[in-house]
């Protein structure tokens, strides 16, 4: 990120002084109450209103025009109607502000005359070098105890804590805000971005993972509209020495869900499967859900990362063991075995009813000395990496000593813990006294499981193996020599064959023949047994034609495959212009792979993959990526798949040559990034058989743009 | 249900007069809060203290024995410690107290002594006709203000509501209690049955089925007991005139869950997939988390049921109208399309930046006005069955009036609505109008989806058309005279295929010949070409001894294959001793699947589904029933596999012959049914072809037990 960047998001996030141009003196609005929270939220700089005829506004002296201000002023928060930012940005600009919140929406989202008004935004912001937060949102808190802004309209200051909370909607922002502080949860920095006229989110990801107040980033968008950005700054922001996790929402998951979005932000929502690729690529948790977000949330900023995923329960209530078992294990954490140790100490510590197996069950009248105890034990079991403490509010139960006793326990340990005091107003003395002591609390122990189990996929994520990406050896120009002059559509079968063969794939031997005595000479040459595979414009589907001979065993029964075929196909497709046969040598068999490139209109070129026939159609067992591809990112590809076991060779038989189709993926993702002419491409099926074997290509179609 | 069971319920939560036994002066402990819990409740019958020693409870007379009581009890409460319980008991039956409920635990839970102190009350029990609950539980609670009996050790009486809570697990009680107090929500009766020594979860809801104060019935369960009769008893509660709704959490849905829930109550739990067999043709509700079954639970106890699935969204903030149109969406609810006349009532009553399209997006700045307009318009639109409002909390937003305007449109609307008012302290006052006014209400909008969803599992179930078993005509006895004298393990195959054939499964003509010739003159007379199987007690794999010939279009090939097999089994197997060789015809091709039957040690015989090879394998694409079935429950067995839309004709191909599939399925469960040596069986593959081709057994294995 360069430092002129950095330097307008200092502006924003700490300006030694604030106008706020547009303000009114009626509370209730959003000019006048935007003004106001800055004015009473502790903001430690200069604040100016702007207000044309105004002399004061809450008793601060008022000023006409920016440019009346006699001091410099580092941040302008414009709440003016949209016909009227254009003049005041400009104002702006002329006195020398660094940055700008436009809070006004009726730009982009409103449609064609939105859009333009939203371009002359950037041009000013361009001109004179303004960093800007908007237009169309909330605005920008930061509870930094040096600059404590709070520049947007939300009612209530957060208070701090170290988390991040950026957003593309602004509505999202004020039930955000509110929900949180019910969790008692704050935040370091909390923007509401809008249009992303200037700033996006991008620029704030890298902004926030140098933020020393920030330790863990929230985000919610409605689109990615640099989708390939957001995974390149993602991918070094959560990995690393500095690394900070990203849980993301993306809405809009839904084909009706994208609709929505886009009726509301004008914006395209791109592929889901897509944006699902970019987030696994990124390193970006994608989650569906508020509450999953802000569950996960609090366990990475008030617990350390967990070594690994197994859990050690600790319950004084059966049932409730019970179903967090359940959710742990459906979420792949694993239920911790106990060290013969740990097993000696429980049996010591608890009553003979008790159960000491992990979930350990301390017993409906266990008061705090027995929760400490297995607590203790459990913590200290090489074997456990995190806990969960659930409390059912019986008779006996002390919920705050229980809850003192916990919070000693959990200090002296250096692994993550989550609680879940089950209920709601019983409970609540015990909630606090946890909440208090940051030890992250849940209001049932499957919600805890969630968090941990989304915790865990930012640890296998800081394990993953990442690779540069390297271009692989290919011959573009050829490929390239090949579609020049073709016109937009399918490519003949050969002359995809031939690109496919240009960038490395494995192609057979083939040969366009115009007559069945080219064919024979073929063949000869490439050895029996033969294939024959018609070729003709009207032509789409060869099997639907019996436009396809296989298992050719010599030149009689090629020739008279050749001519049975023109023959047969002159009957049944008699407009059918034929240009030739194509000739090949037969495949081994193999499984049936697919694998896809697609130019997305949102993210540019895309790869796809899956096993062939049923498991896509069926099963939509396919996964994605964004071309090109690396190693890494080819292996995790390839992996995602569910039936990638029947490729690794379930029921017994040899595996396949995964390497082989690993390879074939980073390619053709080389391949349609570099030919920017190919709109659509399939290899269905790539025949892949066991390693010293290989794979081989037995049918394609490729589609040029115009 | 009998009147007698009826009775000795009524008893529980209706009695004139309880007697608790045990009483201690001690607040805080179990036996004191019980009785002090009775007392505070507002019972309203007579309530007498059994406290041997003591001349008074809280100031009311103490009796030393139950037979001291000089009036009739119907209820007595029981907290004496588990070795002095069963004298407790003796002395109430002959006292001819009609109903017991036993607190203490240290029974069947505690292993070999329990289990025998538990038989020992079930004898009294029988004895003298006392209706039991528990023991091991925390108590009953009743709010019918007739009653108004708290005979539980739960801190607080509930608020009077339409809904029952049932739970085996008696820890979870309090947490449930205190969990639905947070949210406003009561209950009508509320039990906790422990472990079911006399009165079983399966009485209680015959008898919530009856009770006017119930409207909707919550279960937890850890074991299925008798899982049989659970279904038969639910799917008439949950069906017909007088239907109310089952949602039921089933824990130890894994084996580590299933392990913990086993260690916990010594319950046996039985296999996962066979319990949501069990609940799909029971009409029970499965849900996973408290969260899950109460959201559901207030849509149905205070709203309409819905017409349809089709959902109006009504919003202040575009984002989260995005994500709950995700969330409907993914959860298989339509987004309703607006009839002509709504669009046009919107347009005109909402301002221009409006979104009049479903989300309808009312803008932030919208009051109560707006709101009502959007809803009152989108209610009446006939394409629209239900409603979600969502509200965040902006400068302008009247929360509290908003609350009211919608209060007001619902009032006069037959269709269920959903409310999300997102935040948490700001938003309170208008929820509690919304709470009032029995609108429910979710802290996020996807919450309120999820439930819809699960009332349309409900709405589903109710229109699913249900038929009575009727068995079919089957050889029973010549199936019973095959395997009678047979020893334990697997049967020869051609046995298998008899057993198969007896009970009217499509089994090909088939022959186990001794020799050669003998397969030649078989083959003769049902044609070629034929095949040819090894019979041999040492082979279970017959493709692995190249124990199979397929295809023997002559006599010549079919004697060259028999003497060919014979050596070179002869080769690789030697201790193989050969019976002879099952002869048969060839089946034509078809889709391979999977019919399977096993007998499971806590429901008994059950039925297996799946289509053939790596759908089971790696998709775990299979279904579960118990046997024997009816047609509906055949059909609904099929029809629930992933993959079945392959079988249904996908990909241009045609239709397989699901009636056979069917019918085979229904003739397997009689089979297991009626024969209750077969332990497992497995045919493997059955190959169905298109409706006039029918189907074919490929391969069958049958063990038999002891």
């Amino acid at each position: 990120m360069d430092q002129n960047k950095i330097d307008g998001l200092d502006s924003i996030f700490y300006p030694k002084s604030v106008a706020v141009t547009g303000v009114t003196q009626t509370p209730g609005t959003v000019p006048y109450d935007i003004f106001y929270n800055i004015l009473a939220s502790g903001y430690k700089g200069v604040l100016y209103p702007v207000a044309p005829g105004k002399k004061s506004i809450s008793a601060v002296k008022a000023y006409r025009y920016v440019s009346d201000i006699e001091a410099d002023v580092d941040l302008a928060v414009i709440v003016f109607p949209a016909m009227v930012v254009e003049k005041a940005l400009e104002m702006c600009g002329k006195k020398g502000v660094k940055a700008a919140i436009i809070i006004s929406a009726g730009f982009r989202e409103v449609g064609p005359e939105g859009i333009k008004r939203e371009q002359r935004i950037k041009d000013i912001c361009a001109e004179y070098n303004i960093s800007l937060i908007g237009p169309n949102c909330l605005g920008v808190i930061n509870t930094d105890p040096t600059s404590m802004l709070n520049a947007s309209f939300a009612r209530k200051m957060p208070s701090e804590d170290r988390i991040a909370f950026l957003s593309q909607s602004g509505a999202l922002c004020t039930a955000v805000l509110d929900y949180a502080r019910g969790k008692n949860i704050g935040f370091s920095k909390f923007v509401s971005f809008g249009n992303m006229a200037g700033v996006t989110e991008i620029d704030l990801l890298h902004y926030l993972h140098q933020d020393e107040k920030t330790d863990v980033i929230l985000l919610y968008l409605e689109e990615l509209r640099d989708g390939r950005g957001l995974m390149e700054a993602a991918k070094k922001i959560t990995r690393g020495e500095n690394a900070k996790p990203i849980l993301a929402i993306k809405s809009g998951r839904t084909p009706q869900g994208a609709d929505a979005a886009s009726s509301h932000t004008g914006s395209l929502a791109g592929e889901d499967s897509i944006c699902d690729a970019v987030f696994r690529e990124a390193g970006i948790i994608r989650v569906n859900t508020l509450d999953a977000m802000f569950n996960a949330a609090i366990l990475l900023a008030y617990q350390p990362m967990p070594a690994g995923n197994r859990v050690a329960i600790v319950t004084n209530a059966g049932g409730p063991g019970v179903m967090a078992t359940d959710a742990a294990v459906s979420w792949n954490l694993d239920i911790a075995r106990f060290e013969p140790k740990t097993t000696a100490k429980l049996q010591e510590s608890l009553p003979a009813v008790a159960n000491i197996k992990n979930p350990v069950d301390v017993i409906g009248d266990a008061r705090s000395d027995r929760y400490e105890a297995a607590l203790d034990a459990v913590i200290k079991d090489a074997n456990v990496d995190q806990t969960l403490v659930i409390l059912t509010p019986q008779s006996m139960t002390d919920i705050q000593e229980i809850a003192r006793g916990i919070v000693k326990v959990q200090e002296k340990s250096n692994k993550p813990m989550a609680c879940s005091f089950m209920g709601a107003s019983d409970v609540q003395v015990g909630v606090d006294i946890l909440e208090r002591a940051h030890i992250p609390h849940y209001i049932l122990p499957e919600l805890a499981c969630k968090a941990m189990a989304n915790v865990q996929r930012i640890c296998k994520w800081r394990q993953t193996d990442l690779t540069d990406f390297a271009p692989l050896p290919v011959d573009k120009a050829a490929a390239q020599a090949i579609i020049k002059d073709l016109p937009k559509g399918y490519l003949r079968e050969d002359q995809a064959l031939d690109v496919l063969k240009a960038y490395g794939l494995p192609v057979p031997e083939h040969k366009l023949c115009k007559n069945a005595d080219e064919a024979v000479a073929f063949a000869e040459k490439i050895g029996y047994p033969a294939v024959l595979r018609v070729i003709s414009p009207q032509i789409v589907h060869k099997f639907d034609v019996k436009g396809v001979a296989l298992g050719l065993k010599n030149a009689e029964q090629l020739k008279k495959a050749y001519e049975d075929m023109v023959a047969h196909i002159g009957n049944v497709l008699p407009e059918a212009e034929i240009t030739g046969m194509l000739v090949r040598g037969m495949i081994p068999a193999g499984h049936e792979v697919i694998l896809g490139a697609k130019r997305d209109p949102v993210f540019g070129p895309t790869l796809m993959f899956g096993l062939g026939g049923l498991f896509v159609e069926v099963f939509k067992d396919v996964t994605f990526a964004l071309a090109p591809i690396d190693e890494g990112a080819a292996s995790r590809m390839v992996r995602e798949i569910k039936a990638v076991s029947i490729l690794q060779g379930a029921r017994g038989t040899k595996a396949a040559d995964m390497a082989g189709i690993e390879e074939c993926l980073r390619r053709l993702g080389q391949m349609v990034s570099d030919l920017d002419r190919i709109s659509e491409l399939d290899i269905n099926p790539l025949l892949v058989g066991p390693a010293e074997q290989g794979s081989a290509v037995a049918d394609v179609r490729i589609r040029l743009d115009g």
